[in-house]
């Protein structure tokens, strides 16, 4: 199944791309939910962390190593960030392919911040 | 620098395990910030992801598939669960030792929930 981000991928639309290899690519997010907000996704079209295959390892890590790499460029890497990736409905994932978000550039929030938190 | 983390690896400080390979231990956060909190953790001490190396890669992703088989095991991979590595101040690292959180069981609040937020 096609999704928004194969689309993203084959420059059927555009994105504002900030680091590309053969086997990832990083695109800046549409609605940034802070001062650096990054996607990194794999180009194979896996829906879910949930749905990678044991010989997924190796893409898995260098789509961290790519979040790593755009942190830098970013100049966030020493005043810190925040990886997450969002799986399945109680994480509130919304494009079913793998992505990885890169969130920086201000102190960030709790870890889970429940709606009884300010 | 050994850290907590090298502590518990080593057995000289208990926690609560949930899973073990050759590369990697996860186990309980002590102070769970949902229903399911798992730190998964290298056994090599990387203190940061930044500081990760590219031979790290296949490691990394281990550490990814290590959190996807703890979140089945807690009964959470449909209903869904985040991945959270925190990278340096700004995120709120506490421990110098790269760790993903497994957080789920729950509905999960916004990706970054700023003091303005409910």
């Amino acid at each position: 199944m096609d999704t928004l981000f194969t689309k993203i991928i084959d420059r059927e639309i555009p994105a504002d791309i900030v680091y590309e290899d053969e086997d990832v690519l990083a695109f800046k997010d549409i609605r940034p939910q802070a001062p650096v907000h990054v996607l990194v996704i794999p180009k194979k079209p896996i829906p879910t962390l949930d749905a990678a295959e044991p010989e997924d390892a190796l893409l898995l890590g260098k789509l961290m190593l790519a979040a790593q790499r755009v942190a830098r460029d970013a100049g966030v890497a020493e005043s810190g960030y925040r990886l997450i990736n969002n799986c399945n409905p109680d994480s509130g994932q919304e494009v079913y392919h793998v992505h990885l978000h890169v969130l920086g550039g201000e102190k960030l929030g709790p870890l889970n911040a429940r709606p009884t938190q300010a």
